[in-house]
């Protein structure tokens, strides 16, 4: 099919367009509501999760920087139309419409760094049918990744209490979730990563000296330790489990004396090797260097090295995938829709065997008590009438298709740090358990 | 820090590069290894399974044509090398040598597509310590992510006999990885994606009608049905289960008659919603119409399915993440290395407890009996010897830093379908068990 009709407004090519990172039936919706003279019904959208991950307490909202993001590169441009057409995907009306695309509704969420639970109405988006339905699959990918990083990273974070954990799982994921990975975990409370392009894209501090094949390279334990110390000083971390662990520590010691920054350990049991170093260090008058473990732990892993003398650890591939829950089943539902353009919303849901929807705009409400804990999370389709400590949680991120909630990312973090001190201590037990505050559904009818 | 060194070449700003999709510590090593003149040492590093994800009888290739891709995209440019050393990441020296960094050396793997099993050297890569080191995290990215994709896509495939399976699963992963993920899959033997993004990229064919919000926008399930038909045509697919299942089937065959193409359940018992459909859309005289089934699939549900009049699979959260196995636990290990630039290279080892390597450069052969059925994937460190039968593993992939490699994505299809057929009729047993495929292990003596 060739692609001839006039166009109003130049074609441009979109390198970093994020249109096409979309499933192409919200095309085909769009291609058939255009034509049935549906497309431009307001609607309200909702992501929510009907459960967190079997046994976890409270998930953690994350990726809503870079949804934003997103959401204002998501333009159709000449590559993307041509492929569209020439494949048969859409009409050339859709087309059309398709290139004038920008997002013109509004967008509200909880804010990132929040903690959720089910139910929790974490982004609602208004607008009409045609320009919310293209935003799903977007906002699903990138929500249900980083919210998942999230909700592990901060369970970790947890489990290491005032001990700073590294983010070093870039070469166990997709290169590109890896570095939204390490993002995530910045906001649940890592201290650093190991990812370059988090550092630079996101300003994510950075940390690493080197791998088993730097001391393999050289001619010796020692010539390699030599090495890293001349080009990187005393402060540095060196790796100590290439051969043997307690040659490697007097090596180290003897070549950069007490002042070694750290030793790290990468293999073996972690609480053994650790106890035995920190003698061995301390006997070498070594008081000040730290120990840093490594090597396939998880937020149990951490735990049960909590009386042991670590001074931080890495993580790697449990916390890109999500320590067992890679994905956090957010899900993009319509909840409310006009008769016509300009009618009222009004509530809809489906009534799928086991998936059913809850029809109707949220508004979301988390009760603090006096003493400044969490006891419920109000989802209520009514006016929510917050009390005196009570947080409202939806936030305004988009109005009229313009960015209103772009924060630093130290925000986000600042405020999982506060979200996660206001939960009752059951939230930070590791063991399986039902979600720390439990969803109130308040039916009060229609507010739209 | 202020960078004001004076340059050889024009910085240039490289939009889409790889270069800081890397851990810190390899720059950290270049910098060490450039100080102490270690860093043309010529090395070996190979990239290998310890084991298979637990029960796993095989694992599939993947990757390959994107780390090409990746490998020529790896370089330096303004943007990079400011990041770098205005933070203090490398010093000048290091800068100067990243800024003409271009990877020379040589690159050998297992063809995309094809099996492999423990140990099996799926990558090897050559060149100084300083070039090939630098390549570790992203080619670890990739790979462990598309490998483990494509190993669940294949079984899932195995287990779906003839029936064409759709990849599904973007909204449930990082919005990248979903790319990739759409690109494993096809090459593991699904039919098609629904992600855009992977049908302009690679070519992968793409398929999606409408989701529930498409009924729920219209006024009634028949209104979302005509307005469907009319602009996708009689042959599309209709979502019959967002009311009452029975209902929209009999209304989806009286508005398309019995040409129409497919229905589609996404909730339920599929198998029994299946058969009550099949039954009903033959008592309307739609015997072609299809029924594809959708909703939290993996290998073991579809297998489940296998005599249920089911025509189609849609599988979105388990495919992305590997089912339970979301990344391949593939390692990027130095096994050779020169005590010059110039002199022979020799085998190195680390000794860690538990994470031994194995030194010495390896090669593989498949070993094929008489009747084409692969019986032991043979690693050794000496000539691999092969019989009539056998096939040698490892193929050119980058020639003195030249892509020699490339290939359609329909060729590592084929390869894949191919690999099965050659494995035991072990290999396709979904329950857990051994590696289909014994490595056998032969130390050759030095072959460097």
């Amino acid at each position: 099919m060739v692609h001839t009709v006039s166009r109003k407004v130049p074609l441009v090519d979109l390198g970093d367009g994020t249109a096409l990172l979309t499933d192409r039936y919200e095309l085909t919706m769009l291609q058939a509501a255009l034509r049935s003279g549906t497309a431009d019904r307001r609607a309200v959208f909702e992501v929510f999760a009907r459960s967190l991950p079997a046994g976890r307490r409270y998930g953690v909202v994350a990726g809503t920087g870079r949804l934003l993001d997103a959401i204002e590169a998501f333009r159709f441009g000449r590559a993307e139309l041509e492929y569209l057409t020439a494949n048969g995907i859409v009409d050339e009306p859709t087309a059309q419409w398709l290139e004038n695309y920008r997002f013109s509704g509004h967008v509200w969420g909880y804010s990132e760094g929040d903690c959720y639970f089910p139910e929790s109405p974490i982004l609602v988006v208004e607008g009409t049918f045609a320009e919310a339905v293209l935003l799903e699959t977007i906002a699903l990918s990138i929500l249900n990744h980083d919210c998942a990083v999230a909700s592990a990273a901060s369970r970790m974070a947890q489990a290491a209490q005032d001990r700073p954990l590294i983010e070093m799982g870039s070469r166990r994921t997709h290169e590109h979730a890896a570095v939204a990975s390490a993002r995530a975990a910045y906001i649940a409370g890592f201290a650093t990563t190991s990812n370059l392009e988090a550092g630079r894209r996101y300003g994510v501090p950075t940390a690493g000296t080197s791998a088993h094949s730097f001391t393999l390279l050289h001619d010796s334990e020692r010539h390699a330790f030599e090495a890293q110390l001349a080009s990187l000083g005393e402060s540095t971390t060196l790796l100590v489990d290439t051969y043997d662990v307690e040659r490697a520590v007097r090596t180290a010691v003897e070549l950069a004396g007490p002042s070694l920054g750290a030793v790290r350990i990468d293999s073996g049991d972690l609480g053994v090797m650790a106890r035995s170093v920190r003698d061995q260090l301390d006997s070498l008058g070594a008081h000040d260097t730290r120990i840093v473990v490594t090597g396939d732990l998880d937020e149990y892993g951490i735990a049960a090295l909590a009386a042991a003398p670590v001074n931080g650890y890495g993580v790697g591939t449990s916390l890109v995938t999500g320590s067992g829950a890679p994905t956090a089943s957010l899900v993009y539902k319509l909840v409310a829709r006009s008769d016509t353009p300009s009618a009222p919303m009004r509530p809809v849901a489906k009534r799928s065997p086991g998936k059913p929807s809850r029809g109707g705009r949220k508004a979301a409400v988390r009760r603090i008590d006096g003493r400044g804990t969490a006891y419920a999370e109000m989802v209520t389709t009514g006016e929510p009438a917050p009390g005196p400590n009570d947080r409202v949680l939806l936030a305004p991120l988009v109005r009229d298709g313009e960015v209103v909630g772009r924060e630093p990312l130290q925000a986000a973090r600042e405020r999982h740090a506060a979200s996660i001190a206001e939960l009752p201590p059951t939230a930070l037990q590791l063991s399986k358990g039902e979600p720390a505050v439990p969803t109130e559904f308040i039916d009060g009818g229609p507010r739209h």
